[in-house]
């Protein structure tokens, strides 16, 4: 099979070699419900508990603070929801950058009635301070704020947040699917009530995800049934993913920091050639994860340059993967004031596990051959 | 590894080799996020098509009508709270043998304001028709009646209800999780709104399931975010366990037919022993899946018969292995009128594609003896 070189971690990885191993037994004679009452149920019930664990051990949590969804979309939704269903109507605040699974359920707890707010963020896309001690002054009783943003990568300081959040009685939530395996995470420190983790961003499979919440929160069921993890996510549990995502977390964790120093010193590399061919970097001067890069060419277009670079072996992103079913301009750049037809023309490259030095001056020769060409193009239809 | 005979199907069945080929390769080299544009991107676009094209065929509905869930628990919860978020509060009418993942998102609705009705059942488990018109009568908004029960595989005459529900202007759904691949399954005859699939029944993987919707159907998503799945399901799509889905479908209805009159034999065998032993099988006078046996000896209790046939080498389920986190009787056998302490005595075994005349043959032989052994141990104890 043709195998472009893979640039789009953000939006999927491929799965860990380790974590396939862990999951085949499920998919073979391990079967079973692991609320049936006999051997293969009392196997799988035993694995998932051993999965439960790892996820935990991974954020610094307790097992039983493990709630296991179907991915991180799911988690999210659970979290905003369930809560909004266990409280009085009241005001949601999320960070103006947010994932579209944190955004649109807050759309819809607004079209029940609740009070949304959206915290501006900077040029950079960190939370404007100003609008954040408004939104604290609003007294609201739900606020979700990702530690990591999925297109710049920028992370913002939750744990300040989060200790001002809980001074004023609200619940605090935060998505880390974009920051687990790529910083460290700590759920004591951070001292939110809640965060969601994805197992496919991070080598394990698509269809497990976590939210971690802190038993004090009260929330309502999404999926009710059956009465599963601990009543708050009913169906059969898919413990192939489970198991996966367990030893996923627990290798993203072991490589975490050489990881990150790897990588990080690959998208030096990259962007430096960026910048040399007068590229801008979003979010160049703020805290970002260390893998990913999301920049643009005055006067070129992103869908372009990435069908570009498809045709040349190179899978990278325009804007976000996980909201492409609409080619509007990144929402995160939008919010952190970036023109429309600007935005338009961003491209984002994620670095993993497979990411070599190589690949990635490979992909910058390209990128600057054919950014050089686009703009010829362009100059000529002047 | 000891592997015990497994009889319990309709808990979870292991995956069809054939299913598990085909999506090998969704879990190695070609992974990816099926939003993304680029070459990993397109073909799990193109994969997640395909699958879309083979579940809608195994039912005789259109692809557009299937929206890809995590599995049955969430396709259910789709419907029935997605559906009432897009209407005026009103009555919502399910039977009272309903799965727990359609009961208790009801139980959601008539907390936030909705009247609940559950229609009785008779002693066979099929809807009594006068509760059935008193509810058309009370004017529904929203009906789910199950198309086959998970515990006594009763079935019910979905066709005939939906047209009484469609022509009160209502919506019906039907909950086809245990009919998949048992009996013939075609939407349009069914004539319901929308029904709930899941593929770990059939031969496919847990984590993925469906609800197939009319598309006049207004529906608010569960999982709101990236606007996959129409709008209605958000989350990256698990391109590996839809891919298992459509190739278990189509092989579970090639094969329906035949297994049909294998496994209804084999059952046949089997109660019939059990009934030359005194024991009461349920629901044996109604149009039952031909794979499902539950039933129950005087003075015996279920949960010790399940046990002693675990150690034995036999996984079968006493009551619902979907719910059985909390050991009370079957709530299908209350809803017909058992005495609890009779019901908790139940026993459901249930057959599959691995199922053999040997097995059946040996397990009544080790039923029959573990029944005598445990009366003997009764009337000593008397
Ligand atoms: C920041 C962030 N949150 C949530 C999600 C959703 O996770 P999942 O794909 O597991 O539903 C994604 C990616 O899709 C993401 O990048
Ligand atoms: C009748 C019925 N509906 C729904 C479900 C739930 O399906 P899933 O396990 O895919 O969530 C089950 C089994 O668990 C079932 O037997």
């Amino acid at each position: 099979m043709f195998a472009p070189i893979y640039l789009d971690w953000n939006a999927s990885t491929p799965l860990d070699p380790e974590v396939l191993e862990a999951m085949l037994p499920w998919l073979g004679t391990r079967f079973g419900n692991a609320s049936s009452r006999h051997e293969y149920g009392r196997q799988a019930r035993a694995a998932v508990d051993d999965a439960r664990g790892r996820v935990a051990a991974a954020v610094g949590a307790h097992p039983t603070e493990v709630i296991f969804t179907s991915g991180g979309s799911e988690a999210n939704n659970l979290f905003i929801k369930g809560a909004a269903a266990a409280m009085k109507q009241g005001l949601i605040a999320i960070s103006a950058i947010e994932h579209p699974c944190v955004r649109e359920p807050a759309r819809q707890l607004r079209r029940s009635g609740w009070v949304m707010r959206e915290i501006a963020v900077d040029q950079e896309g960190r939370l404007q301070q100003a609008d954040w001690r408004a939104t604290l002054e609003a007294r609201p009783s739900l606020v979700s704020v990702m530690l990591a943003n999925n297109e710049t990568g920028v992370m913002q300081d939750v744990a300040t947040l989060a200790a001002q959040v809980r001074q004023g009685g609200a619940w605090m939530h935060s998505d880390a699917v974009q920051a687990l395996g790529k910083v460290p995470i700590d759920f004591r420190t951070l001292g939110v009530n809640a965060i969601t983790l994805s197992a496919h961003k991070i080598g394990g499979p698509v269809g497990a995800g976590a939210l971690i919440v802190d038993k004090r929160v009260e929330l309502a069921p999404l999926i009710a049934g059956g009465g599963q993890e601990r009543g708050l996510r009913s169906g059969t549990e898919n413990i192939a993913a489970i198991v996966g995502f367990g030893i996923a977390c627990e290798r993203a964790v072991i490589r975490q920091a050489s990881e990150a120093e790897r990588l990080s010193e690959l998208r030096q590399n990259l962007e430096g050639r960026l910048l040399a061919e007068g590229a801008c970097v979003f979010s160049a001067r703020a805290e970002r994860l260390p893998n990913t890069s999301f920049f643009a060419f005055e006067g070129i277009d992103g869908e372009t340059l990435v069908g570009k670079l498809d045709r040349a072996g190179f899978a990278c992103a325009s804007g976000s993967a996980c909201s492409s079913a609409n080619p509007e301009p990144s929402h995160a750049l939008l919010a952190m004031g970036v023109e429309p037809d600007f935005a338009r023309g961003a491209v984002r490259v994620s670095f993993g596990r497979d990411t070599t030095a190589e690949q990635i001056e490979h992909f910058a020769d390209v990128l600057v051959h054919t950014v050089a060409e686009l703009k010829n193009l362009a100059a000529m239809a002047v």
